[in-house]
C-alpha cells in the first residue's frame, strides 16, 4: 500500500521571487512571507517598490539584479505581471535566470504557456492561477489572506517537471489555497465558462436595462443588481481577461447563443420556456451541491501522475495542505 | 401657485380585501393592517386561512362571502393570486362585487388588464405591481415590512378613474413603498429588461458552467455565483413570470441576442470586446447613479394628469408619502 503523499510535507520550499507587486503579486509576497517563506519582489514602478519597502518587504526596481539573486538562491520565480508585460518579463528571465523554476499567476494559461515556449523556458515552467481577486488593484490593495480558502489551479501539462510542479503546488498551499490540477487548455475553457462569460452577460444585461431608461433602471431590484454586478469592473480589466482567452470564450459564447436562440424559439412558438428554465435550474443546483474531495494518492512523478491528476481535477479533486 | 398634493394625505383609505394570501398577498394584508387600515383576506386553501387566523388576521375560504363583504364595505379589492388564477378570480368579482374598486399585485400588467376588460371591470380597475419578493412563498413567509422602501408601480393607463388610482397609490404608500406611475405596456417592457431577462441569462450562464463539469463548477467564484443566483428560483415561478410577459421578453431577448452577436463578431474578427465592455460599463454606472425624485404637483384627475404622471415615471419620478 502506498502512503498518501501530502505535497506540503514532502517538498522543498525555496525562496520566492515575485515579479510584479500589484494586487496578486503583492498579496502573494505577503502571504508567502507570512507562511515563513523567504521572498522578495520586483516592480518597475519605484513608488510601488517604496511602498513595499515601507511595509517591511524586500523589493527592488532592478529586474536583472532581482533575477540574478533568484538564480543564485535557486528561488522559485513567480510571474505576476499583466498579460501584455509577460513576454518582456520572460525574456529577462531567459537572460538572467534561465535555470530557475518559474510559475505565473496570470488568468489565462495557454497564452502564457505559448510565450514560455517561445523563450525556451518550458522545462522549468509550471503555470498557475489563483482564483482570487477584488475590484481593487495595486500593492496597497494587497492582503496576505487574499488566497485563503481560494482555489489555485496548477497546470498539469505534458512534460512538466514533477519537482517544480510540487514546488508550485506547495506555494499555493502555503498561501492558504487548495490546489486544482488541470491542463492549461482545460483551465482556459473552464474559466471562460465561469469567469469570462459572466462578464459578457453582465455587460449585455446592463445594456438592456439602460435601454429601458430611468423607468426600467428605477424598477430594477436584486436580479438586475446581482446580474450586472461585475459590469462595474474596470473595462480594461474585463477586456484583458476576455480578449486574452478569446478562443475559449468564443466557444462558450457560441454555446450560450445557441441556448438562448433555442429558448427564444420555444418562447415565440409555444409560449413556454420549459427547456431553458428546467435545465438552468438543475445546473444551478449542481453548482450549489458541488463538493470538493481531497487528492491524496498521486505523488508528482509517479506512474501516469499527470493523467491521474488531470482526471482527479476534472472530477472535483483538490490538493490540500 | 398650486400646492403640492400628497396622495396619502388627501385620499380616502377604505378597507382592503386581499384575494390570495401567499407571500405577496399575505405581506400586503399584514402591512396594511400594521398601517392602521381595516382589512381581510381570502384564500382557497383552508390551512392557509387557518394560519392567517392563528396569526390574528381576518380571513376566510368562502370567496363569494368575502366579496359580498367587500362590496358592502366599499373595500378596495386586491387581486393577489397567481396569473393562472386571475381569470376565475375576476369572474367572481364581476359576480359578487361588480362596483368595487379593484387593483392587483401580479407581476405583468398588460395581460391582467386584458383579463379585467374581458370581465367588464376596467372602469373600476387600476393595476399595481410591488417590486418586492423573496425566494420563499406562502402565508408563513409573509412580512409586514416586505414592501418597505420598495418600488410599487401603479398603472397609469388611459381611462383609469383618478379616485381609484389615488386609492391604490395610497395603499402602496401605506405599505411603505414609493409609487412609480407607468402605463401597463411600459411597465411590462421595463420588467422584461430588469427582471425577466436577468432570469433568462442566469439560467443560460448556469448551463454554461455545468457544461464545464466539476472542474469548471469547482473554479467558479463570485461572478458566476452572483450571475446565476436567480437560477435557483423555483422553475414554475420563473416560467410564470417570463411566459406571462412573453411579447416584452421576446423584444428584450432579441435586443440582447443582437448585442451578443455583435460582440461575438468583434471578438472573432478583431480579437477585442471594446463596444460591449465600454458600453456595458457605462450602463452599469448609469444604474448605480440613478436617482429618484419626488413627484409633488400632479393631482390625480387634474388636466393631462395621466400623461404627466407617465412622463414623470419615465424620468425617474416617484410619489412618496
Amino acid at each position: 500500500m502506498c502512503q498518501p503523499v501530502r505535497v506540503a510535507d514532502s517538498v522543498s520550499a525555496p525562496p520566492i521571487c515575485v515579479l510584479g507587486l500589484g494586487l496578486i503579486g503583492g498579496s502573494l509576497l505577503r502571504a508567502a512571507v507570512a507562511a515563513g517563506r523567504e521572498g522578495w519582489g520586483w516592480n518597475r514602478s519605484a513608488p510601488t517598490v517604496d511602498a513595499a519597502l515601507a511595509d517591511g518587504f524586500d523589493a527592488g526596481t532592478d529586474l536583472a539584479a532581482v533575477l540574478r539573486r533568484a538564480a543564485a538562491a535557486r528561488a522559485l520565480i513567480v510571474v505576476a505581471v499583466p498579460m501584455p508585460a509577460v513576454d518582456a518579463t520572460l525574456a529577462a528571465i531567459a537572460e538572467h535566470a534561465p535555470d530557475s523554476p518559474v510559475t505565473d499567476v496570470v488568468s489565462v494559461k495557454v497564452e502564457v504557456a505559448a510565450a514560455v515556449a517561445r523563450h525556451g523556458l518550458q522545462d522549468r515552467f509550471v503555470g498557475g492561477h489563483p482564483m482570487a481577486g477584488t475590484s481593487e488593484s495595486g500593492w496597497v490593495a494587497g492582503d496576505a489572506d487574499l488566497f485563503r480558502d481560494a482555489v489555485w489551479v496548477v497546470s498539469a501539462d505534458d512534460g512538466v517537471d514533477p519537482a517544480i510542479w510540487a514546488q508550485v503546488a506547495r506555494l499555493a498551499l502555503d498561501c492558504g489555497s487548495v490546489v486544482v490540477p488541470a491542463e492549461s487548455a482545460e483551465h482556459d475553457a473552464a474559466v471562460a465558462r465561469i469567469s469570462h462569460l459572466p462578464h459578457v452577460l453582465a455587460e449585455a444585461l446592463a445594456l438592456s436595462g439602460a435601454a429601458g431608461g430611468d423607468l426600467a433602471l428605477g424598477l430594477a431590484a436584486g436580479s438586475f443588481r446581482d446580474g450586472t454586478r461585475v459590469a462595474s469592473t474596470a473595462p480594461q480589466l474585463v477586456r484583458a481577461m476576455c480578449e486574452g482567452n478569446r478562443a475559449a470564450l468564443l466557444t462558450s459564447l457560441d454555446e450560450t447563443l445557441e441556448v438562448l436562440n433555442r429558448a427564444r424559439t420555444e418562447l415565440a412558438g409555444q409560449g413556454t420556456l420549459i427547456e431553458l428554465v428546467e435545465s438552468g435550474h438543475d445546473a444551478r443546483l449542481r453548482y450549489e451541491q458541488r463538493e470538493r474531495w481531497t487528492i491524496t494518492d498521486i505523488p508528482p512523478g509517479s506512474e501516469n501522475w499527470l493523467e491521474r491528476m488531470r482526471d482527479a481535477g476534472r472530477r472535483g479533486g483538490v490538493l490540500r495542505p
